[in-house]
């Protein structure tokens, strides 16, 4: 019995990962986490349950609490800081790095993992987020794997390992790849804002209709400002 | 403003740590912070907070919710598991792993570090713990906080590093030190078990036991089995 697990939050990417983990990896089980770490696009967290319905696989949601301290220095979640607009990959959108918030995701979903004794452990993390974000990159991937299959090695399944199957890929790669894949790409949610529909000039909103517009395409979701 | 983060149980070793931090590193504010994660020996909470007092030091507790899947694998944590006694480093007290739950806590409080811009987060881990907690091993945190490092880049202090002071010590040699830096043993929980009084018989009472007696001397905590 080969088991799976992937984050996924709701947007475009994890969900790629999701359906690639599901269709690739040949596994009898795959089980989708969601976490609750109080973001203000929690918005996200419905279309993740949807997009686990559209694969039949169970979804989980994990709550958590970010030490305030942590919590009020990011954009993403603090009440007094504005999501920035323009282009992703800048230094303004840095204000939404939310410190050391993969990493507590992650450690709860190898733990997870290491619950249900699975053999792979998935997540969306793509190359269009590691100019801002150091916890999309592929040398924290490498040391955060070794220590926790170190921390782990008495209870977790021998083989578990960390599968990040976009992390060489542009946005517009994803896209690409979620198109092959058949990925329900109206029932993600990618907005930082977590208003009615996506803004379409967050940082987020842009890089990905930017990354349709790559491949000649037009994103097939609505955005408040018409793009 | 130098500030310091220490991760403490209400257990010996990492009151040790928290004065060793306090009276060796020069800190300008030393924050202790406890986790509450559903553990049997939730007691150990209220014994933290009565060691930061000794040391007026702020103190912070953080609540996270071990995933139930992985929670269940351990005598520490499970319901329907016995903690085991006997000794210590004994293949039988690795029933109490619970799985990544290390790396989960140490991610909160680097985060919780990155959020006052600390520059230094420290652990009680001992060379005791090796055998069978492998989250406790040099190797373990090694990467963890290259890990840590390369995820937090653009948002921690520069310096911010991991610092277990007791790594390579036994736990006689950690008593020691704890009689040099005047640590308040009575004022420590070390039992497994929740109980009123520690139990003696638990793996993690005979190990602080036989660590005073290596030194010839008498742990001044009374115990259950008159030990």
């Amino acid at each position: 019995m080969k088991k799976g697990v992937c984050i996924i939050s709701g947007g475009l990417d994890s969900c790629v990962a999701a359906y690639d983990m599901k269709k690739n990896l040949g596994l009898d089980d795959l089980i989708l986490i969601t976490f609750n770490y109080g973001q203000k696009h929690k918005k996200e967290i419905g279309y993740a349950q949807q997009i686990a319905k559209t694969l039949n696989c169970p979804w989980e949601l994990i709550d958590f609490v970010m030490p305030k301290e942590a919590f009020n220095k990011s954009s993403l979640t603090s009440e007094t800081k504005e999501i920035p607009e323009g282009y992703y990959a800048e230094e303004n959108m840095r204000s939404t790095v939310v410190p050391n918030r993969n990493t507590i995701m992650l450690s709860f979903a190898w733990a997870y993992a290491c619950g249900i004794n699975a053999s792979v452990l998935g997540c969306g993390a793509h190359a269009g987020d590691h100019f801002i974000y150091p916890d999309c990159r592929p040398d924290y991937f490498h040391h955060l794997e070794k220590a926790f299959k170190l921390g782990t090695e008495l209870c977790s399944h021998p083989d578990l390992y960390l599968y990040v199957p976009l992390l060489d890929m542009h946005k517009s790669e994803v896209v690409k790849k979620g198109i092959d894949l058949g990925v329900p790409f109206t029932k993600t949610w990618t907005c930082y804002k977590g208003l009615d529909i996506p803004c379409g000039k967050c940082g987020s909103c842009d890089e990905r209709i930017n990354a349709f517009d790559t491949l000649g395409l037009k994103d097939p979701v609505r955005y408040a400002n018409g793009r």
